[in-house]
């Protein structure tokens, strides 16, 4: 088959070649893929720091071309979502069936191929905070492809949804995925102390940060006794500097950071992924795809999302799509 | 009654005073004080920016002279120890009834008066951590007053304890109260590298941190997925700087810092107080009282417990000790 | 003031009677009662069997005619929710201000006093069951007061909602309130299969069961691993039996049943309280009034209640009402 | 090899008889089994049950013969116990490294053959219990495999441990194991009360319940609020009736009663066996093994934990042992 894989000698550490087809384990099915995402965390982390001819890419969507040899999973012929370590970026991916969801009919499979990591991390992330019905949630990054999601799921949830971005501009598009409250954010911000005078009602019961650095300090400080910050993204690549006091409890009890990352929590993520498909289908969510192009076009379409130049989620579609 | 009240207009920001007496609310005992106990976050936080005319004070240990209005808590003549957030420094002390702990026969008072605070923290931050047996649980600033209950207490629960501490002396005394190991920090420490290192059999599962600082950072970085870092103390007086990516998840998803603080936590502690004590009473539990004198020398064993010279617990009786 | 008053030696065990009024504590504010909603567990449980001279009365809403004295809560001539343990059936009422909600304009009193414990209870029953976005939930004996409420939060948590009636004359309102399938039971349904076999979707994530009895063992047979059922409800007045090996672990690990008691998680209730009177103000929440009259026609209000004729809430307006 | 095989043709159901070698996966090793223990739940449950001609078995101690294909898991040489699905009643086994502990020197490869299901159970159970130092868990059936390894583990974990038990011989034996009660039950108690009744120091925190029937509906009762009963035996072979109101909020809220199956639990626990183990090693367990034989008498020994005439765990030997 053909493939993306990591070769550091290319200028952008990628090239498409030749790769032996993947050989599925029992509990594999084999896909032939259709389309794939890329992730900002591909971009920034996997393919710079990447094994050299491997080939990366966590978001694929495709066709069954061989059912799992023990049973599990679907059926020849099913159109399927799928997420794993490594391989999307390639003609053919062999998927461990826990991790595929089954796309009803109407889905595109370029938008469903956007669901895995972006809104797969979203509706984890969000469910990591404990029930959110009739509860504040913040979103920072919320323009983000990740953040995008958690805007429209934690609507959906029943939260009232904060929206924090850099960019007046996004403010009507973030509304009209969800969010109750945008505020924007001045790129120099410092300190915590002005976030939590924005939020005038108080403080939040949780956060999806997608940005780390000041932003996550601040938003730490906007946290109530029993909440939790999820430290999901990191895209302002910066450390985080908490003034002495900020963790102490007169300032609040029991308020949690923790790290998350999807690859490490995707027990039962098929089931996840069929849901959200089903979402699509019936027009709940907004797949806000912001990029979309030949697969040919890989090297450059992740060279845009590392620069910031992608509004949404870039798709790569492969010939074979149906 | 006489108490110690806060008199900014003295060289220690206390005077031993006459002040009216407490008068306990429905659900409140009024406690005859034998004993009370001092904490380095009120020699450092509450003494210097109190507020003109209070008495502070969280622990005390006593005598009920009249029992709750509400029918709740201990009868008049029961030896109690008690928890508030504040008037325990004084000959009388109003206290609800759900924070009082009632004595065994045996139990010294001005042993007891070093429960509350010391040895309630270290025993609701590690519940906080979930289930400790077989699992391994780390202490930093492991000397003090509430590190080493925290030593005993999660050898208690059957966990592998590992004390931190930047004096060397100590290590034998940590040992006996329930290390099973014991790393000595250079004080100039920075990173989280040293630490990982130094726990040669791998991450933790809980951190009961004392300290705060660069030795936070460090300790946060040993916490295995899964596991939580409790910011209960804050001695190091520091700022916390952790790395870019020391949150992402591919050093490990769902390892949390969370913040803590015994009196927003305190529902019940009185049962927990009456447990301890009996602790206490069958050598389970080794108060380690560092400094012990009449009440008059407060502000002396204060400034003494600021300054870090006071080895464990500071205790102070009241000439009506029984 | 005049209130309703346990009366054993009345036909209702009740009297429309003179009573002293109460005298608020210092975390207390006093409402004027414009008026309340009546609770089967109060018919059926309170009423007969309660203390002779007491006032009983879960949920009233009104206007504060004192503020506490301890500056907490709402201020005099706010519209108010309030949630206690018994004194709401009377002209004055005095309630921990953590259990007054506040009311926005344009929400009725009447339809406001529905909520303390049927939405109190289905929202923090809902919570119990941990994160439900995306999740099954199955809630029984959806047509009663709870039920209802349980219905409308569970969509706008994002669950997909199973209603289990024995009337298949609700239908339609189940749906209209939330429910995305309707099971309707037969009276005489026993064992567990045949619920198994009405899911056709396989096991839920939770349910709210306000029915106990034969259903509640149907329901449990639905609860798939990790997930829970909330005994809210008792309506059956039937024991539980459960063939041996329901609770073995082959059938499915961690499948809990809990109680549940919305007067003993009361905390915070107020916060609560007050965001579900913004979802009625915005007509997000139907209060589905059966029965509203003058207070004067408590008992007789009563006695339909427990016989089951009342479709919904009963609400009993005081003559202060504004 | 040779292995106990189901054979319905026979009396007991069971075969010593060839079978072919087991084929590890790559995650797998292969193990030469030097002894298993066997469970009640084996006995009445599996080997009834089981298809004809699959190699039943839980438990097996032995030495690594070839190492795992991913390099996951002990080296060739090395001394284990494990735990599976199945397949340990032979002479190979082929087991995940996931589920694989391994032995320090001086432990018996026979009692370290009794740990997988009983005290991997008793552990897993206690942990889902949440913290237990300082709370009061009640074991039934204690004088059981489980209960044996659940009463050593839960005063190991600072818990105070009560035992019940229907046999006034075992109270000497269950008290040294651990117990700080210890409760004989007449083997004709019903109802809730008379628990409740002989715990005079109140309600437990948790439950290990091996026994079901009558005994579990009267734990059920002696459970507080917040607190857990896990359902982890059945041996009464009987149903459970719960009269109208045990699951009512009055009686406490927040009471759970949940199953449990270790086998779907299992993550991870072969490092929860390396730690048994190592107590087995250091005297801080007694593995009460009280019946011992050379595995040839495999279906006798059976026959004898069936009809409940081994005080304790019966381990058999395989010739191979070293």
């Amino acid at each position: 088959m053909r493939a993306w894989t990591i070769d550091h000698s290319a200028p952008d550490h990628l090239a498409l070649a030749e790769h032996p087809d993947p050989e599925p384990g029992p509990g594999q099915a084999l896909i032939e893929v259709a389309a794939f995402s890329l992730n900002y965390g591909e971009a920034v982390g996997v393919v710079p720091h990447g094994e050299n001819g491997t080939v990366p890419g966590w978001d694929a969507a495709g066709v069954v071309v061989r059912a799992a040899a023990d049973g599990s999973g679907p059926a020849v012929g099913t159109r399927v979502v799928t997420l794993g370590p490594g391989g999307a970026w390639a003609e053919l991916r062999a998927v461990d069936t826990d991790w595929i969801g089954t796309l009803p009919e109407g889905v595109d499979l370029g938008e469903a191929s956007t669901l895995p990591v972006a809104a797969g991390s979203a509706l984890r992330g969000l469910r990591r905070l404990g029930p959110i019905l009739g509860r504040r949630v913040l979103v920072t990054g919320a323009g983000s492809g990740v953040g995008r999601y958690t805007l429209q799921l934690a609507a959906r949830g029943g939260a009232h949804v904060i929206a924090l971005t850099t960019d007046p501009a996004k403010e009507e598009t973030l509304r009209a995925l969800g969010a109750h409250e945008v505020v924007v954010a001045d790129r120099g911000a410092s300190g915590g102390a002005w976030l939590v005078e924005r939020l005038s009602d108080g403080p939040v019961h949780g956060v999806i940060d997608m940005v780390g650095g000041a932003i996550r300090v601040a938003a730490y400080r906007t946290v109530a006794p029993g909440g939790t910050l999820i430290a999901m993204g990191h895209s302002s690549g910066a450390a985080e500097t908490f003034p002495h006091g900020d963790f102490a409890g007169p300032l609040g009890h029991d308020r949690a950071i923790t790290s998350f990352f999807l690859l490490h929590d995707g027990a039962g993520i098929g089931a996840d992924l069929t849901w959200l498909a089903g979402l699509l289908a019936s027009g709940g969510l907004d797949a806000g795809v912001g990029w979309r192009g030949p697969w040919t076009g890989g090297a450059e379409a992740l060279a845009a999302l590392a620069e910031g130049k992608v509004p949404g989620k870039a798709v790569l579609d492969l010939p074979s799509a149906t």
